[in-house]
């Protein structure tokens, strides 16, 4: 609290106080992805993810490699040019007017379970690039990760005094922040948090919250397996428990026509705890999962599609988390949007390996677009289909943050290279690129310099 | 409120929908600056504002010609332009990642009285440009420029349906809010409200409200007639009733020796209520500002500089306005900064005719800056001096938005061709400029283009 | 001469001179537009342009009307928001780059005939824009279209020694070239002069000169009368008297066998000469286009598709001037890339109403990559096909400048709000956009400041 | 030769066609700067430029550590953030306009003996970056140096294929030129090559080449010790065989009776042949310039203000060599304007230790000013006061392409941050910065998609 409250509003950095800074840190993240190609570094932090977060050997990896790329991309003189500022010419000689970015000063990230050391490191570096100095709070289950990787940075040349991590719960968390009162708080996680977050501090926040993200394969199939295969990974991977994890499936009459479920179905049989490949799911019980399944099912011409059953065998899983088989229930497109109670239940967010499917044609995409219209959460959603017309169609009515079109469009696994985030909400939060940490981490600040000469006294009158 | 429903989250075009709205907007923009070209029409807006604010004519037309040259510079292609978006190769062929600038839909934009025209003029256009239907309120006793502004963009071949706009109270508004739930909310005006809104809005808000506005006279004394004359202009046009009004003048002592507060109070004297530059206060009477004034005389070392009294003479101002002259009251730093009652006492915003002023030396700049650090509003302020390592110093330490520095540095007069709104805030809102248009008025959205060939079906392993 | 050496290097302004000519340019810009939306004012320029060049009328409103809306584009702030710079941070306090735009001061613009408002009005104003002035020449036969709109400039306040313009032969202008060394010249017209100059200037020039276009129609065969319709247009518009004419047609198999040759055979028929849909050529003869086609039919497989023929009628054209029907010769694939000789024959740039077209199929592709590959100038070029992965294939293989592609996809009517120029030669132009002025008419300038403070003397080593 | 004219107009790689290798290059990049950050890496680059380049230790360090950092800021995604477009939306639903950076294909870097790694490697990086694929050149007495960067580009995964290295005689690279028509040359040396290039290959170059470069010192006297060290730096580090090295210092007579030339003379004295502070001059004769010398006292004032004399001592550098102590030639500025003769003989660039020193007052300035304009080349100038209107006066009317100003102000010592290069010619190339790779190393190619749909039959008609 007391190092939140000692940190000036003009941060410990900015384009006029300690250009030095953005030196140093171009240098750390040089380093630290320096580090983290090396084999047994990687690994390491393979192992610290899968130990805390269930996760394929795969996804863990993959983790890593996203937050080295990410540090790769802010070395060398890459911070300072991310600062960059514009200007542009006066009315009169001697004028000019400087856009700047400029931090915040104290400011608070907060991130969920899931992504235990992409989703701190990125926003954390993300604040210090742009001169902040922040309070970091990571689930207080796979807090290890961060604790790591921030000993990392530390031996890479950080100054300790950069960062301030705190382990614990929420709650601590949260009477930190009513006291302190940074100037902003960067919080990932569930939707009902963040709303907290956001009216406790009347809005001084950037979310990155759920997600009920859609896919949509269009009138064009072809490269069937493909796309099946990343359907399968979209809903399944990490069991489900990713914020963009494709929560509703429209098929196109064509690839019902063409025997797609057949396919999914076969798909996801495959998974299998024993590689992690479907797991444990830390949020929802089997039991609230199943009977959210039920609830489904009451909804006329509702079934299962494929799974919905808890996880078959014996395994050590304990009963406060779930663990069900990869899951589809199939419910009539225009059964979804008859009723608000129905559509309530359809788009409703289960953090696990769940998913709603269902089936549409030429006449029905009204529909398919309305149904996406009246979600709440617009995070990742995917158009499957190379027709540019469709393409077209879809995406001009549509708004969620981060959408994948054409025949390999996927909504999960976003990398450092662009934009994720939610669109539509001014409180919308993005995550690793230049756009989105000059987004989140500073604000504009516009100098204008007025050197003179000044005009002749005789021209000054009162006004 | 159906209005507001009635529009998608996508808004009325975007990048993919309705480009032809783009090119209607920049010729709608030119044609409505073609209109304010003419002197009739030019007289017209500018006395329909001085009768609903008090404003001298000078102060009147620039409100007017600000207006008018922020849409001559989205004529033509400019408003696609302003909407551009970027992409950037992926990691195969046929992958790209595009960054968009997406519309909220329905957005509400909420006015103040002081500036009738220009600020819910060019907040509305930017809401329409980036895509929205905005919703428009502005304080109802001067709602009529706005209306009159309307009217005109109709017949320059605005679509009535585009924009919403409702006179009446903030109450009114404030439950068309509650039900409608728009998307976002950009709010002009005072804290109070603007704290409300952002707590039941849960943030959904871009704010551009209070100002504590300093200036600093830095070591170098030079120009001082020029000088004095700016800072009676920051203090005292339209009485003072701006939100980035000079609140504060710290002088260094060889500014004082070299007798400025003389010439400010000289300067002063020249205002009168025949011509309007000193005028009607709308929101403080003559007693709350003069007992402001008492209290901050408590304080030891204070005295009243010049002014402190009420408007001489007999004139018709109704006594629920305020009517002074225009006033500074001298507190020593030390003294301010002594205890957080002082302090607030300091710099408690009146927007009126009204000035605290304070004198510093070489040793007592961290004191300075001290001061602007514990300030709460950072909107406008101003660093009178060319020594650049001085301003380097005080620039590098602050974060007021709208910072102007040099010997003609200024915290008023804000025109269409810079950034004006305040820094170090997330829900900070810009007004007028490309920048500010894109913050406030649209997000970002990225849509990532992924065509294929699709891998090799071998290369597909579940993760 | 003596005026083009009077001008400093540094310009009639830059971002650290005279910045108020940035806000009088965008002045002029807006009343010059104003002046151009009055009918008489359009229909006089329209005029004009018709008296000096064979256009039809809806070609030659076309021209005012970019040249209008590009007018637009530059009013109020732009023209100042054009010559934008941007710094960064540099090492140590006190240090920050600034990367200027900075002008060439004493620089040359020659125009051809074809567009005798477009290019000059687009190029003159990009020039002065950013701070030069320009010496202008055009085609001395349709020179007064230009002399009418600096005059009108004049009206609209654009002082008169901003522009030097020239009546004259091109040897004169060369004669001013070869004496007064202008630091910059741009020209556009035939490859034979601009190389001519290149060598001359030893380079200091910026091209946009002969461009063999060429469009490609894809195998997805839709909507195929606007096809046809785009075809003859992009052929025969203007008679064929544009740069960005459509010299080659390459159709996919799929089109050939869907009758598209009759359908273009069709539309060209009803062309004529009393409207003036097709016209004179100015600088081919009939005699020369016909002999040119004699040459074409001799490569086996060669045959006329249309035209070929004078035109018929009695007319006035004089002999000087060309006059024949518009004109297709079809020559095999196989043929064109069998010899240098049949290759040069076939993509010989007739500025006149005449095309060569050709046919291909899936497997032939590589042939027509090659053909475009082998080519000379690069300046436009379609891919009418709406199969993205057929487009990627095509887009990423080739270099023409200004590339349409889709099934709208054109080689003409380029406007005023994308770049239009050619690509792959350093030396290009482009014209028109703020990217186009930016590269022709300025220089980058880098500016560091490095205000101190100084390292301790003690610091200080040689080295 | 076949190599180059092996490669297609569309390059290796651009943003439609393998964009896998942007991360390949970017992933080099990496790899190499770790490379060069072991120490015994960057010891054997210094030596190896040590041996072939007379510079001190620590100037070669410089180099090494120059090019390392330019390599990081390439790390990662930043090579395709480099390539990045932007787009626009179009005039109808389905266009859209793309502004795209396209590479050259088949190019050309010639580099100097002056900079034997900096140079080449930052040039041929860039060269890579947009997807073209050079052939490099650098001065055969130096070209080992390159050959070993390229020798670890390869072991850190750089294609063999990418690069073409030719050693050898500038005649022999002239020949191969002329055949192979490369699309694009970027040379970086003498003015006269400069020229013969530019004339030969018709402009289709980026020259780097002479600089006569100058100092002001400004009216304000302060930390004379560091600028009088800076100046000795400038004019004589690397023996004064600096493209940017200054080559005549303005003092205003403030410096001048604060008795600047004593100091400089002192700190010129300091510079020794043992430790390579001064050392051999590769292009210039010992005789050369000292009959230069000679030559400039003849002018009415001029005097030896130091050195002039041959360097003292035994030593072995060759006689084809030039050995001269560090000198600087007092010449008056009204006579250096006095006669072109004259003007030519002050501003002729000595490539050794050699500097034109002078002396002006307030009324002098636009002499000053003058004598700038009229140079031919605008390569690099310093600045060196904090007066900001001074300051304003001076970079308003001068157009050097990278110009330090603030008491910090030098003429060499450019790093990889800002950009390096000439202005005020369109052939002028920059080095480093991603503008100025952009520039030189890739073209505009505007692609616009219009995939419909079409406008109503109905609607077409010729035109």
């Amino acid at each position: 609290m007391q190092s939140l409250k000692s940190v000036p509003k003009s941060g410990l950095h900015n384009p006029m106080k300690n250009p030095e800074r953005y030196l140093m840190l171009g240098d750390v993240s040089f380093r630290a992805a320096e580090e983290m190609r090396k084999p047994d570094v990687l690994a390491h932090f393979a192992k610290l993810i899968q130990r805390t977060s269930p996760k394929s050997w795969a996804q863990a990896e993959a983790e890593v490699r996203v937050t080295r790329l990410f540090l790769e991309n802010f070395s060398g003189d890459q911070v300072r040019f991310l600062a960059r500022s514009f200007s542009v010419s006066g009315d009169h000689t001697g004028q000019t007017s400087i856009g700047n970015r400029w931090p915040f000063g104290p400011v608070v990230h907060i991130a969920p379970f899931n992504f235990p050391l992409e989703i701190p490191a990125l926003q954390t570096m993300g604040a210090l690039y742009m001169g902040n100095k922040p309070l970091v709070h990571t689930a207080n289950k796979v807090s290890i990760v961060f604790e790591e990787f921030l000993r990392m940075l530390h031996a890479c040349g950080l100054p300790k005094m950069d960062v301030d991590f705190v382990h614990g719960q929420g709650s601590t968390v949260g009477e930190i922040l009513a006291q302190a009162q940074p100037r902003s708080i960067q919080f990932t996680g569930s939707e009902k948090v963040a709303e907290m977050l956001a009216k406790q501090h009347h809005g001084k926040v950037f979310l990155e919250d759920a997600g009920f993200d859609w896919k949509i394969l269009g009138p064009d199939v072809k490269d069937k397996e493909y796309v099946a295969w990343q359907c399968d990974q979209d809903a399944y991977a990490c069991s489900g428990q990713k914020c963009s994890a494709q929560s509703m499936l429209f098929m196109h009459e064509n690839w019902a026509k063409a025997g797609m479920e057949k396919v999914l179905a076969a798909r996801a049989a495959t998974r299998k705890l024993s590689d992690l490949t479907v797991g444990p799911v830390l949020t929802w019980t089997t039991e609230a999962m199943l009977s959210h399944a039920e609830e489904l099912l009451k909804i006329p011409g509702a079934r299962v599609a494929w799974g919905g059953k808890p996880l078959e065998g014996t395994h050590s899983i304990p009963k406060q988390y779930g663990a069900i088989q990869p899951t589809a229930i199939f419910v009539p497109l225009s059964e979804m949007l008859k009723t608000p109670h129905n559509f309530d239940l359809v788009t409703k967010e289960i953090f696990g390996p769940f998913q709603v499917i269902t089936e549409y044609n030429d006449h029905d995409l009204p529909h398919v677009l309305e149904a996406c219209e009246r979600m709440h959460h617009h995070l990742t959603a995917a158009v499957v289909s190379n027709d540019i017309q469709f393409l077209g169609r879809v995406l001009g009515n549509t708004v969620n943050g981060t959408t994948y079109c054409g025949i390999r469009a996927r909504t999960t696994g976003a990398p450092q290279n662009h934009w994720f985030g939610p669109a539509g909400d001014p409180r919308g939060a993005g995550i690793g690129t230049p756009e989105a940490i000059r987004l989140v981490w500073s604000c504009h600040r516009e100098i204008i310099q007025d050197y003179g000469p000044v005009p002749h006294e005789a021209k000054l009158v009162q006004s």
